[in-house]
């Protein structure tokens, strides 16, 4: 297979020189093939563990590549002599790159392990916890609203996915298809679901006869194959994906309009109450709405690091296109023997969320969780055993540390404690921090004598003593401040580089120093993409960072200032309908 | 679409016929032709809504196939008039055409939605709520045993697939394949999971380097692809399917057996303390065992009506088959520099336990639930309303229902009031019963007078009364002794069923009067063969109540029984090993 991969990578380089040599190339083609270059150029690294390095490498079986395959596992270091234990650390700056800097965090805190089917990665326990913690929040909140779960196939036959034309237009690049099973051609392809509303809608439209069988409101969690020839990135963009979809039919517009923002508080609830990250709350524009629907609503989050903005989850009222087209309807009620179509939503969160989170949160020293979805909240560690220690005071702190988790425990904290005997307290701390586990509780002969523990902040580094007896009580308010303060820093460095803006100038030079910007917009997608365009910065290589910018959102709450007439592009003849929040994004 | 089914239908029945007439064709292969015919038969009936004519038949596209469609649903009954309204219930005595009655109970009781994929269904709310309850009891029970959840990707390359030789022959003749994205050919087909050992292991051997890695103990909850081309059954053998799979590596082989053991019991809990069905724990045989395992550990239910038993769930020890093949090693810990292959588990348990369920307890009246996965336990009716009632006395009873429904969840009884204004309490009845909700309460005037409620059990149809104050508290007392009752009708019925024999006459005899049966075995897979073959009956059609019994497995508990020298098998030269359960099985 590498042999294959490899002839594709030449293949793709030809086809990105001879378009950059070619005046009548477009940049969006030029772009497009710049991005399957650099694709195929990770699959080649994650089938091969090294990168690709031209036609002239060789030696890709050797005993050297296994070594490097291996690395991704901290505890292959672990093994080996004290000096190189600092391996286990990221070994590059979040600032200096924070693409390599992001790939060394998922592997060494262990949450993503990389898989030899290009675009799809291994969810590991330390990231999937972080899932199932997800889930079972917004489970509960969509349970409240009277929603459903259930299960449709994932398998689509080509009639129900063609039946709604914009819808799959914008999908069907993406779809694969199965064509085969066994050693049988099946005698029609069948797609897997990019998504479900054409395989849901087919049922909805037996279920409905009655508006008395309205509302309908389900969902299901399940997975979904995007086959996107874009770079991919684990969590942010891959593949196959885990998500959840809701999929509502109401008999009436007003309800379904309800339910549109309720789904989308709970959507912004995911973040600022479990992942500690604000979000712009907003309406999609015209250009970045759901293919197929009426208007689509979004949660936006900010990644300091590079400036850009991150979709967080996204609302969508499909309006009658979709009950249009798949028949989903009932006798108007007043008995005027009309037939009236039903009004949908359709809304999703996938695990985008958990890389939202990494982004956001980790630092230079690992995984940073936020307390309320990490799987471990305060790892306790037996300290201060040393060769001198004797056998009975070694007993003594570890059963201490045993006494100390089974309290928090009781007390609803999710604890455990690492008394391995074969690695240091040192290796230990950098282990949990790189985890980022929010509190790390140190047990040792001091603190048993003055009946205390010590706690270590992941997040500030900062350490504080915990009278034992108050231990339960005291962490309980140090996982809420820990929260906060996330959330806090977060929402500082986002409303630091927010900022309204009337004057294209300053917008392409904001942009550029990591801002988004709020200004006017006409809402034309010509406009978007005139913008766009304008604000590509072509003085690099195809580096992302450096792509044009759109429209994030435009944000339910509109800045306090009065809206200019003019629209931000200077070129736009429109009007400006609203403030929209434009920023460089993933 | 149906077009080309049609013509494969056509093509598939000269087949059959063509394998009838000649003397050289193996029952095996005639069975499998008229199975995949059965099949594409099945999907003609899912596409068209009516059954498979001949060449002769026309017009599928006619108003009278959409109305047969949506007959499905029991709502489109209810706005006919009066008279129809018996065709809510099933129309077919489970006795008479437990097939039929099959498909009627799971479409009426609104658990299955057919699907225009052949061998794929919708899982609707009704059903998906006792796959919730599963896997809420099953996840508590293997996290108690340090079991972590993770998701792995559902592709598959090829190189993986085939790794493990044995395994692969099992799987290949229905693993589904992917060959485009979009309008682009892969350049090598990818497979869909059927089962995840070769998906996971290529992680476990990074993951693994010394013995203090192990034990790994993953789990994931996900959808794997078998494309069978047998008759196709929602439930029992569906394409696509929704399990839990787990997967664990061990230091020493004590560890792993004794885990198998372990999930095993949580299985047979799932049948038991879940779903009130007896359970009998065994062995799979040589010829029955997973393919590339050392052994399989199986529990098996008897389904009454037929007398044929059913796979519950398998609990695999892999040895170190999988390990040696995937290099899953570590370096001996006594020092000795060898080096240890790890030992491996793996379990599974699908949404295959909803199909049992109703086979086993679901009656001519529809659908009976087992309180304990019953999504509703209790459904509230407000009775007694008649036109001369004031509408002050209808506020009284529809309050009243509504405080029951509200006492109830307060006692963590899940309860719901039916105060639909628009259908009688005899077709709510009916409705509920139908959905084999567990207990109906009705609420009228005289209960009210008489501060009590009336109870009526689906089970049994058995009528009390419960004074008002009494009611959480009897009624957790009912849904435990309706639990206790459905097991033991099960139970009994079974123990009617299961005879020690070591005569083969007798065996086959008994075996059409709906016996399993526990016999002196040899454990040969030719010898297996050999008993299938002359017990099956082919004085009839193809139908599969007269396919030959197989092992259903070697109980773990052998009856008291001495152990005969000679296997059951008159033609058998081998020494019996053990009694095994043989049966005609799903």
């Amino acid at each position: 297979m590498t042999a294959e991969l490899e002839a594709e990578i030449t293949a793709q380089a030809d086809l990105v020189r001879k378009l950059k040599g070619d005046a009548k190339s477009t940049e969006e083609d030029k772009k497009s093939a710049i991005d399957k270059l650099l694709a195929l150029k990770l699959s080649f690294k994650e089938q091969t563990g090294k990168d690709y390095a031209g036609t002239g490498g060789g030696g890709r079986q050797g005993g050297k590549d296994k070594k490097k395959e291996e690395k991704s596992a901290p505890k292959v270091e672990e093994k080996t002599d004290g000096k190189k234990q600092s391996k286990l650390g990221i070994e590059v700056k979040k600032d200096e790159n924070y693409s390599e800097w992001y790939g060394q965090v998922i592997t060494k805190a262990e949450m993503i392990e990389y898989y030899d089917v290009s675009g799809c990665y291994v969810l590991r326990p330390w990231s999937y916890a972080i899932w199932e913690g997800i889930q079972q929040w917004f489970d509960a909140g969509i349970k409240k609203l009277g929603v459903k779960n259930c299960y449709f196939p994932m398998f689509v036959s080509n009639a129900a996915l063609e039946r709604e034309k914009t819808h799959i237009a914008d999908f069907a690049p993406e779809v694969a298809w199965v064509t085969r099973a066994g050693n049988s051609e099946l005698a029609e392809p069948i797609a897997i679901r990019p998504t479900s509303e054409t395989v849901m809608y087919p049922s909805y439209k037996k279920w409905v006869q009655s508006y008395r069988d309205l509302p309908i409101k389900l969902n299901q969690w399940c997975n979904v194959v995007r086959w996107e020839f874009k770079h991919p990135t684990p969590f942010l963009r891959t593949r196959e994906f885990l998500w959840q979809e809701g999929h509502t039919a109401f008999a009436n517009p007003k309800d379904a309009e309800e339910e549109v923002f309720q789904i989308l508080d709970l959507y912004a609830g995911v973040y600022t109450d479990l992942l500690a990250i604000p979000v712009v709350k907003g309406r999609k524009s015209e250009k970045e709405k759901f293919a197929g629907g009426d208007f689509t609503t979004t949660v936006e989050a900010y990644v300091p690091v590079n400036g850009r903005g991150i979709q967080g989850a996204t609302s969508h009222h499909l309006g009658q296109n979709f009950s249009k087209m798949f028949d989903i309807a009932f006798e108007d009620p007043s008995g005027n023997g009309q037939k009236v179509f039903a009004w949908q939503n359709s809304w999703g969160l996938s695990t985008r969320t958990i890389g939202a989170m990494v982004m956001i949160h980790a630092d230079d020293n690992g995984l940073v969780l936020p307390p309320r979805v990490a799987c471990i909240q305060a790892i306790v560690i037996p300290v201060g055993i040393t060769a001198k220690t004797t056998e009975e005071q070694r007993k003594q702190i570890n059963d201490q540390a045993e006494k100390v988790v089974a309290e928090l425990i009781a007390g609803k904290i999710r604890a455990e404690a690492d008394s391995r005997d074969n690695n240091t307290s040192g290796w230990k701390f950098n282990h949990w921090e790189l985890k980022g586990v929010p509190v790390r509780i140190e047990v040792g002969p001091k603190d048993l004598e003055a009946d205390q523990v010590t706690a270590v902040i992941r997040f500030d580094g900062k350490k504080r003593t915990i009278k034992r007896d108050q231990l339960v009580a005291e962490l309980h308010k140090t996982l809420e401040e820990i929260h906060q303060a996330m959330y806090n820093k977060v929402l500082e460095s986002r409303n630091a580089h927010m900022k309204v803006t009337t004057d294209f100038e300053e917008f392409k030079r904001l942009l550029d120093d990591k801002f988004v910007l709020l200004s006017p917009f006409c809402g034309e997608p010509a406009c978007e993409e005139e913008i766009k365009k304008h604000s590509t910065r072509d003085d690099g290589d195809a580096g992302t960072a450096l792509m044009g910018a759109k429209t994030l959102c435009i944000p339910l709450e509109q800045p306090k200032e009065a809206l200019p007439e003019k629209c931000i592009n200077p070129g736009c003849a429109h009007k400006s309908k609203a403030f929209a929040l434009f920023g460089r994004s993933y």
